[in-house]
This record gives C-alpha cells, sequence and structure tokens, in this order.
C-alpha cells in the first residue's frame, strides 16, 4: 500500500483554503480554527505535497497595509524555502467582501469594476513574487438572481473588457503567467455567466490576447450541472487549453460540496485520471494536480490531514488502475481503431469535390453495418472490474 | 384576446415531426395516427404560422428510391405554394435508424461516418431544393454511455472533420446556406459530446469556415443541465452566432419533454423572449421562431393544434408582457447603466499602462460601496408582477 | 393593484430567521446588520402581516442566562402585544452549533443526543410562553456525508425516541401543541435521513402519538430533489396531515435558494396557492402562510421589506388567478368527474367477490377508450393565460 | 476471479423485459431481435441466474386468447421446469397499450380504471400460476403533465381503491401473495403520483391490508431524484416493508438509464450491497436480487449476456469489498456504538417526567464536546479504498 502514498514528483498542490477552511456552511459558523498558513505549508509538505496555491486574502488580509503584506510575505517565501513547496498558481478573492455582492468585473456599478481591477492588479503582483506561473479567475458571483438588472450580453463585454486589460497587465510586467478561466453554473448567484468550461473556451476565443488564456475546470462544477466532467477536460485538452485542474468530488444537482476527491463517482473519477495521465495513448497533462476541496465540518486538525492524504492516495490508485485498464489486452482489442483503406482517406484531411463524388455515390450495407454488436458492455465492465481491483493490478 | 392570435408575420414555425409526433415513448406506442406532412402544412398555414422544417426523412422515408422521393417533392413543393407556408431550415436524422447506434460522426465505425456523410449530403440537397436557408445539426447519438470506447478528443476531431467537410459541399453548391449546431447534454446517450450551447460555440471557432456556422440553442437542452437559456442565447447573440432557435418547454433534469413553450418556467420563457424581441434595447433575434415541442400523449389531432396554437399564443402574450415591463418607468430607473466620468473610460477600450497605474492608485470607499442596496428584489418583483398581468398590459 | 395588498386576515407570517437573515453565504459575510427582532415584529405588523414565527436563539441568544432570557421574552411579548401580531409557530436551532455537527436527535454521540433533548424541551417551554401553537422540527444536520458512520435504521430509531419524548414532553405539560416535522434532501449534508415530506409522513405513522404529528413541507425542500411540491402537499392534506407550509422559491437541482416566494416556477406556486385555497372545491389549508425565505444578498434593509411585501403579494395574485380559473366554464367542463352508472360503483367502496367477477367479465372497446383525446394541452394552456392574466380576472 | 462467478444460490433474477429489451428509444426502433421467453430462461440459468420475473404482457401477448395463453404458459412451465429456474414475482404491464396514456388505477376514465383491474386480476391468476410469491405495483403513467386535469388526493384515492381491491381479490383466492409497491419520480409523465419510496410506504400504512403491502424500491429511480438510495431501502427495512429490489444503475437527473448493475455510483452501490447482505451486522435482505436494467442498444445479444453476466458479478464483487470493510478493525472501531451509563437510558425506552427532568438539569460541556473530530474523512477513505480492492480482500 506503500505504493500509493504521496511523492513531491506526483505534483499534488492544495489551496491555502481547502486544508484550511474551517467549516463555515450556511447553517453554521466555524468548527475548526483558522490555520496558520505557514503551519499548512510545513504539514503538506511532510504529507508528500509539491505545492500550495492561494488566493490574495489567504495570505495576506483584505485592507492589510503595505508593511503588513511584506512582513507576512517574507515570512511565508522562508517557510516554502524551508519545506522545498511551491506557488505554482495564485488568485484573487473577488467574492467574500460585500463591495462584491454583485459581482466584481461584471458588476453594475464602475466603481466595484474599478475596485475588482486594482484589487487583482495588486493579487497579480503578489502571485508573481511568490513564483506562481497560473493565474486563476473564478467569477465568484459574476451572476444574477434578478435577471433584468442587467442584459447578459453586457456582462459578457465587461468581463472580456476585464480579462484582456489584465492580460496587458501582465504582459506589461514581463510576468510570464498565464491565465487559467475557471466556470461555475450557479452558487452563491442563482446563475452564474459563462457557467461551463465549454462556454469559458469559447469566451477566450473572442479575447485579445487569447493564447496566453486557457481554463482551469474544476469536478464539482461541472458535475453540480450533471455534465461530464472527462469531456469538458478533453474539449479543453483537444485545443491545448488545460491550463491547471481543480479536483474534488460533488453529487450532481447539488450545492458546491466539494467533497475529497474520488470520494464520490469513482468511475468519473477514473475516466479523469486517465485522461490526465495519458494511459490510453493520447497526450497527458503536465501540470500540478490540485486539490480544491475541504474535509467535512465533522472533522478536527487531524481530519483535515486524513482528508488531504485521502485525496492524493486515490489520486495515485486511480492513476494505476487506468495503466492497468489500458495495458489490458481485452480492452486494447475492444477500443483499437478502425481503418478502412477505402473511407478512412475520404474521412479526413478536408474537403474535395471528388472525396463528395464518391461518398455520395458509396454503396453501404446499412442492415449488415447496424446489426454489428460493439462490445460495449463488455467494455465498460472490464472498466468497472479494474476500478474495483479484481484484474489487473 | 385576439391580439395573441398568430399572424404570419410573427415568423411562428413548427418541424413536421413535432405536430406530427404521433406520441410513441420508452413505454409505449404510438397513440395518433401518423400525419401527411400536406396536411400538416396546410393546417398549420390555417393556424397562422410562417413555415414548417422538416427532418429528410420527415418528408421521404428512409430508403426511398430517387423516383419516390421526386414525387413526394413535388406535391410538398405544391402544397407550400398554395399555403404560403416556407421551409425556413432543414435538417438530416442521423439518429433512428440502427446503423447510427454508435453515433453518426463521431462512430468508431468509418462505414457509419461515410454513411453519415453521404445521407447528409443528400438531405441538404433536398434542403436546398426546398429553398432552406438554415441547416440543423442535433448531435443525436453522439455521444457515449461506455465511455472507454473511444477517446472524447478523437470525437471531438471526427465532428470537426465532418462539419468542415459538409462546409465545404455547401460552399461548393452554391446553396447560401448557413449550418446551426444544436448542443444536447445527454439523451439518448448516457452522455452526449458538445453538451451545451457553450461547448458548441467553441467548437465552431476552431472550424475552417466557421463564419457560415451557429448554434440553434433549444430551451429543453440547456433546461435539462439547470443553466440559464436566456443567458446561453445571450452568448451566442453577443457574437452574432444565433442562427435559429428551437422554443419548448422543459423541468430541470428530467428525460427530454419538449412541452408547449411557456408551459414550464414562465419567468425563464419571459427573459428569452424579452431577449429575443429587443425589448430592453439591445438587438434582437430576426429569424423564425421555431417549435421544438410535442402534445402530451393524452392529445388526438385536436388536442395537437390545441398545442400548437397555444405555443404561439404564449409567445404573444410573453412578448406584450416584455413591451409593457421594459416601458415601465420604475423598472427602466432601476436597471438604467451607471456611469462614472472618472472610472468609465478606465474600463472600456482596453489596457493602458497610464489606466493601470490610475487604477491602482485609485481610493474607492469600499464599506460606502458596499452597503448600498441595489434594489433588485424590487425590480424582480416587478417582473413577476408584469409577468402575471397586474401592471402595465 | 391594491386589492393584493395583503391584510392580517391573509394570515401572513414571516419567521424572524428570513426577513432578519443578513446576508451570509458560503462565500462571504454579512451585508445586512442583525435586524432587532422587536423591530421585525413592528415592521412586518406595518406591511399587513399576521405574526412571526422563530427559533429559540432567534430571540434568545445560545447560552443566554434565565434572566436574560426573561427579559428579552418580556419586552418581545409587550411588541406582540402593541402590534397585534401573533406567534403561530416555534421551532429549535438544532444545526447552527458546533456541537450539532454530526446531527443532534441521531448523533453518534449520546451527549449530544441528550443535550439535543434538553435544548429543545426549554425551547417548547420559550413556545408555549409565546403562544405558539405548532412545533416545528427540522433535522437541519440529520444525516450523513460518511455513510458508513451509523446504519440508517440506528438514525431512524434515535429520531423516532427524540420525537416520541417530546410528545410526552408537551402532553405532560398540556401545551395543547402539535408537532409539524420538515423534510429536506439535503444541504448542509451530504444526504439527509427522512428526505421527503413522502417519507416523512410514513415516520409519522410509526410514532407513538402519531395523531399530534404533521408535517411542515417547505417549497424549496421538495424542488431541490424535482418534485411536485403540489402533489407532495396534497398526499399530507388527504391524511389531514398539512399542519403548516413553508412557503418560498427554488429552482431544481440547486443549492437551498430560499427565494421569494412566486419568483420561480409560477405554475408550480399557481398550482400551490390553489390546493392550499381549495378554489378547485376540495377542501383547503386554514393555517399560517409561512414564508420561509430570504431577501438577496444585494439588498439592504429597504430590500427586505420589498422582498417580504412581493411575497404577500405574488400569494394573493396567484388566489385570485386561481378563482378565475375554477370559475372558468371552459376548465370546470374539461376536468368534470367522470362517471359510469354501471362502473363507478364497482371502482368504490370496497373488494366483493361479486364485483370482482363483474370486472373480470367485463367487455371494454379497448381501442375506442384509447382513441379519445382528453383536451390536456388545451386545460394547461387555459391555466397558463390565466396565470399570465389574459383570461378571466 | 471465478469466486464472483454468480451460482443459484445467490439467488439472482431478471426480468424478462430486461434482458428481453430489443433497445427501443424515443429517438429509434429496436436494433435486436425480439427473443422467446424460453430461450431467454435456458441462457440465464446457464449463467447462473436463479429465476426470471415478469410482466403478463411480457410472456402472454397483449389480447391472446384463453388456449392461445395456455398453449405458452404450458411451454414456459415446462421450460422453467427443465432448468430449476423459478418466477419468484409478477406484475402487470398497465403503461404501454394507448388506453393506459392517462393511467390506469387513477385515471380519470372509469373504464380505464375497470379495464385496469381486470387486466390485474387475470395477471395476478396467471403469477399464481407461475408460482410467483411477490406481485408488483409500478404506476407507470400514474401521474399527469397538466396538473389542473385532477385533484391530486382523487389520484390518491383511486390508487388506495384499487389496491384494497386486488389485496381482498389475492386474499379471496388465498394465492398467499404480497404485493411490493415501486415508486418512481417522473417519466414517463411529468410528475408521477407517490413519487418515491417514502411516499409509498406512507401510502401503505393507509391501506385496509397493509401488511401483505410493502414496497420494490429500484435504484434508477430514488437515484433519478438524487435521494440515496440506500437511506431508502433502510427506511423500509426498519419496518420490514422490503418486499422485492429492482437493481440497476443510473445518473441523478436524467432519463431513466436502467443501466447495468453497479455501472453507476460505485459507492452507492457498494453502499446498497452492504446493507441487503447485512455485513455491518443490522438484519440483512433474504428476497431474489433482482436486475431491472437492460444492455446498451450498441450491443447484441452476445452484448445482452455480457450485460446480464456483469451485473451479477459485481454485485459478488461488492458483498466481498462489504465483508472485507466490515471485518476491518480500523472500522469496527471508528463505528462503534457509544453508550454512555448515564445518558443511554435517558434516551431510550421511552418518555417520563423523570427523565425529562433529568435531562433538563444536565450540565454537557457544549465546547469540549463539539470540538471532538469524528474521523469521518478517514472512514470514508477507508471505505474507498476497500472499494477499489486496495485493502483487505
Amino acid at each position: 500500500m506503500h505504493a500509493f502514498d504521496p511523492v513531491r514528483e506526483d505534483k499534488f498542490t492544495f489551496g491555502l483554503w481547502t486544508v484550511g477552511n474551517p467549516g463555515r456552511d450556511p447553517f453554521g459558523p466555524s468548527v475548526r480554527p483558522t490555520m496558520d498558513p505557514n503551519h499548512i505549508v510545513r504539514r503538506l509538505a511532510e504529507l508528500g505535497a509539491y505545492g500550495v496555491n492561494l488566493h490574495d486574502n489567504d495570505l495576506v488580509p483584505f485592507g492589510a497595509s503595505a508593511s503588513e503584506q511584506s512582513a507576512i510575505v517574507k515570512a511565508f517565501k522562508q517557510t516554502l524555502a524551508d519545506t522545498g513547496m511551491v506557488v505554482p498558481m495564485a488568485t484573487t478573492n473577488l467574492f467574500s467582501h460585500p463591495i462584491f455582492k454583485d459581482g466584481a468585473f461584471t458588476a453594475n456599478d464602475p466603481k466595484v469594476r474599478a475596485f475588482a481591477l486594482q484589487k487583482t492588479m495588486r493579487a497579480i503582483d503578489l502571485g508573481a513574487e511568490l513564483g506562481a506561473k497560473i493565474y486563476v479567475f473564478w467569477g465568484g458571483r459574476e451572476g444574477v438572481e434578478a435577471d433584468a438588472c442587467r442584459d447578459p450580453r453586457t456582462a459578457w463585454h465587461r468581463m472580456r473588457d476585464a480579462i484582456d486589460f489584465l492580460c496587458g497587465y501582465v504582459r506589461d510586467n514581463n510576468y510570464g503567467m498565464k491565465f487559467a478561466l475557471e466556470a461555475k453554473p450557479n452558487e452563491p448567484r442563482g446563475d452564474l455567466y459563462l457557467p461551463t468550461t465549454g462556454h469559458m473556451l469559447h469566451f477566450i476565443s473572442t479575447l485579445e490576447h487569447g493564447d496566453m488564456v486557457g481554463v482551469n475546470p474544476e469536478v464539482a462544477h461541472e458535475v453540480m450541472a450533471g455534465l461530464s466532467f472527462a469531456h469538458n477536460v478533453a474539449q479543453a485538452m483537444a485545443c491545448d487549453k488545460l491550463f491547471h485542474i481543480d479536483l474534488n468530488g460533488q453529487k450532481i444537482g447539488r450545492y458546491d460540496q466539494d467533497l475529497r476527491f474520488g470520494s464520490e463517482d469513482q468511475k468519473g473519477a477514473f475516466l479523469l485520471v486517465r485522461l490526465l495521465e495519458g494511459t490510453a495513448g493520447g497526450p497527458g497533462y503536465e501540470g500540478p494536480r490540485h486539490f480544491d476541496a475541504h474535509a467535512y465540518r465533522t472533522e478536527d486538525e487531524e481530519g483535515v490531514w486524513a482528508f488531504a492524504t485521502g485525496c492524493m492516495r486515490t489520486y495515485k490508485i486511480l492513476k494505476a488502475r487506468a495503466q492497468a485498464f489500458d495495458a489490458d489486452p481485452e480492452v486494447t482489442a475492444l477500443i483499437a481503431e478502425q481503418t478502412d483503406r477505402e473511407l478512412t482517406p475520404l474521412l479526413t484531411r478536408g474537403y474535395t469535390i471528388q472525396k463528395a463524388a464518391k461518398l455520395k455515390e458509396l454503396e453501404i450495407d446499412v442492415d449488415a453495418v447496424a446489426s454489428r454488436g460493439l462490445g460495449y458492455e463488455r467494455l465498460d465492465q472490464l472498466m468497472v472490474e479494474h476500478l474495483l481491483g479484481v484484474r489487473g493490478g
């Protein structure tokens, strides 16, 4: 079982806000003391993690003075140096303070939009100082309950203005950062703008500096809407836009649960890890494996570390299962690419009038093709049996 | 109440498959006789509709000979001429025949993919002959239950090859058609590829001839996943990609219901009509208002026409409600764009180093801004009261 | 429009925690000052409400001394007397304090279960002192994420022990109270026990003093799971178990939204009001119309009162719409009970061997019956047109 | 791996309609030939199944003459005798024929209700002849889209009349059968009456002969509404009302998928099997393990048998995992019942005035209790690791 103990090379990261979550929810206050960020870094390093990620206010309280910030950052950098931990990703808290109650970049009040840009520029500076190369944007409250309050197209344009602006800021400062945008369908607002990774990818295609902008899909956010998370990640990967990833667990059609990775929908988690690890042959994902989850409200600090360990162990177990699955000869036989000497050339590398003519003339034995069984029940059962550890590993 | 009776100028259209739906469902066979397409056209014309749309096999049975097709089409064109009805949109049935059980353009068997292209080219020819200027693609079975059967990126590339190819075909034939792609999250497959309008818009941004390709969002499909349909439509409109629209009713998180337009989520229907009609000031939608819905299985033919009339009447009632809402002075006051002489110029028209410097220096009275109430409860209540006919109209 | 202004006779009530909600959510702190309960009562009285309901800790802070409680209660009773407002319902907060992080009556720790009983007995005393005749139990955290932590049957038995015990307490004290149990499917726990009104009604049927126990269904809680709220209420009414009701708005498959009544799913709200008001002929509901909702986080205090007024006005508008609908001759014709001189007696008033014999012999023209259209599209369209204010009223 | 091959003693059963499902869905016709029931029985016997269950029309076509029925039944009984297979459960098809388009027992037309009773009595006779001891009622179309068509309380009373009547019939004929009622929230109707196992259990509590009536919960039906299936089953078991069970797989918030058992939500399937097998100590379930699922539409007959084998194997794997989990000392330590010499007696065996007094006086160190971590993250991670085959087995 030690094979599944996490090590630095696994590139596992946690947000300060994840293991640091004190258990507050809509029906009750904190149940655990707030942990010092330096303590978090040291404990995560001991558990085998690779780094930590943070919102500006996870480290530096809202409204702190420049000198306060400086002292906090200095101590934190020392802790990173002591532990060998890194900060691959940073982000801005644009949702907690009441000023953001109507959103940040899309808020109707220009003062709020201006403040959101100011806060983000400063947070980007902080991220750059800590070495972050990925900067995440999660909209937070960019959304609506009373839909008439603004035309959704206005929200779209405001969001584009903001991201274009901030791309300019990063380029001007030669920070070498990439942006990763994170979608969510609802909560804390009734409907959030740009609700899925698909909407976000389209939005990115309209940006001025779209090349430096990709996505940060989160398991829970796509799953809330009942969408296949693996398909969303694959769409981003197909266009080289998977810049970061948020791993956790969630049930469909529920409040944002942020559960321990792999604790729900084990098959979905397997499909995701298989894709990220590239065990089926396609290119995998090289970036950090970030867990954006938190421990149950029933836990004390010991439970938090059990939670963190569980996230990492389950990822590694699923990686081993995926490798065994894709090495299983029965599986590879069932999913081998079918080629057809005559047809395959007609189906790829673009339209020509000759191909169209040939395809239109083609005689296909429709009933023969239709009656072939595809063996997908067997394939899926093989996957379940690998997942449950009965075959292979 | 005659104000709400449909007329040609309203541009209401129905699919042959919608009013022609015989009531078959997973638990029982047809309950109504299949209607002749010519009869459908004549009855819809009498009810005030503008046109009909069709899949190839709604008009011409699968496997019909060329001469059979020719006779059918001739008679149908005569009926169109007699009634003044048009066919603004056509599409291909790529999902009913068992050959498409693993999808069409993304199927693993190259024979299926070739046949799907062949069938679509022929159906495009048919659509062109009937004068259709919009050609819709609904994936049908482009999806999966046993997810391991193909890499979702492979599906993505196959889909792109197919649409690029068919764009070439339409251009080569000077059909002057545009394509409108329709997303759906699931059903009849466990998970469908390109599950929302957002995913589809992104997909379009990667096509060779993306300028001729837009979307055909359907109320039921976005609502199944619990997404705001108005936001999806707005995202397409913001990029001039709303080429067609499918109107119906649906409850969140249920099987594909295709209910009478406006019979569920009256507020969502109101928001949609308001957007399409442009009553709030932004540009509206000019194309046909297509109802992709069907009558309950409890209905006979008379019930079908009651259903069709209901779709159109409710649209017109909601249009009147939207006009009254956006003419209500209390509403316009609540949603007026806020401008700020100093800030607004900093927030639009792109990044400059000077703007960034100014924004970073800005002193904003955070608490004062945060404590302002926004009046959104009142705004939303005004909308509900307009919707329920208490104000305005 | 004054016809829809609320008056005392409408029996509208609000929880102190509803209009008093300061806007805290999982992603941010309060946005509004906490309001004094006496202020709430006075303002609600001015708006036309009938009463207020409360959790023990809405009025008396957790841990207050006996003398503190006494002073608070005395002042509050004076405010009630001054305004003519009543407290028809009271309940216990068994979910906010961290001691309840694993539930209250079903928690694994006997100390927690004991404390929950103690706190509830004291809160019942408080409710009795304020004149409450309905005592509500909402489980709060009676549920689980790590399902293995206890057998769900153990939770069932513990819950039964607690309610049986507290029935005994109320009877012993001659409080003349009835209990109303409130179900919820999830949030704040992953899965809550007794998740719907149906489960709760069954649970009640197993209690020692089930006659004094009914349900308190809440719109949002049934709708979260996509169930018909009207059907749930009807099942309770069919058995005289609708002891109280919580009115609000909610989208299916989302976090607990507690939106303004009637602001979502206007048709569902109409069906509910129609049932409660008994406009279709059956007996209605006599108790208070309690709004368990809160204002958006975008609102200040003025927005809170706009919210409260909106809840009440929409209820009254829907009541008027329901009355008009059920007085519409076309409607009454469509839904008139069908009787059959031969068959109806066979179908009611119990089994006899003779009836069975007759029914088994019966010749029914299956195809003739099957082909009759039922006119339900027309019926539903009539409902929508009444709802939108086009017909009748 | 042979340890997981099914044998007779496992009591696995399938419906004729499950493995016999030809793949028809709302968007396409059958893809597989209809299989002869005798062939099904023989193949299932070879695969290790224990029995088959059936609707009347799975075996005897709708409208067959008495002599046709007699010949069919005779041959079928011979096949049962030859193979040693049994028919533990039978049921009525009250949903396929168009006569049932508005439901059966709750339909507005008395002729439909009479015909439904007639058809059910005859189907009960058939079930009795085949030896079935459990008779299942799934409502099929007992529900509504146009909710105004009948008062839901009327539906409730009609349903009760029907079940009471049929209880009388079974008693009169000394069939020794029990009834098992099956709930479903929606599909094929917009909303079905008695939508969950909880609603059904309550309904049963109001019946004349409720002792002979229990429930037949189905995984997919509870999961569609996002409810915990294990909790529903547990509520039935707590009252000795689990008379039968339908095993399959389903995603939340989707059309009725009827997937291979264990192919979705492996943790939920584990929790269910653990409960049925009683590995945690409580009494288990003794009846047949019935799979109410069907093969993907991509499959031919070979795929159907792979599907059937997969259902049974996964059940057995999960049973082994559950046994190992509940034998794991770390697990048993974490979930051991906590007793308290002083408190436990106060919390059980009913109310007394003395207990109330003691409980009210009790001094509980609230903060000490609240701060204890409960170890549930560790517990749940242990479950996941057992499930994935890393520990124990």
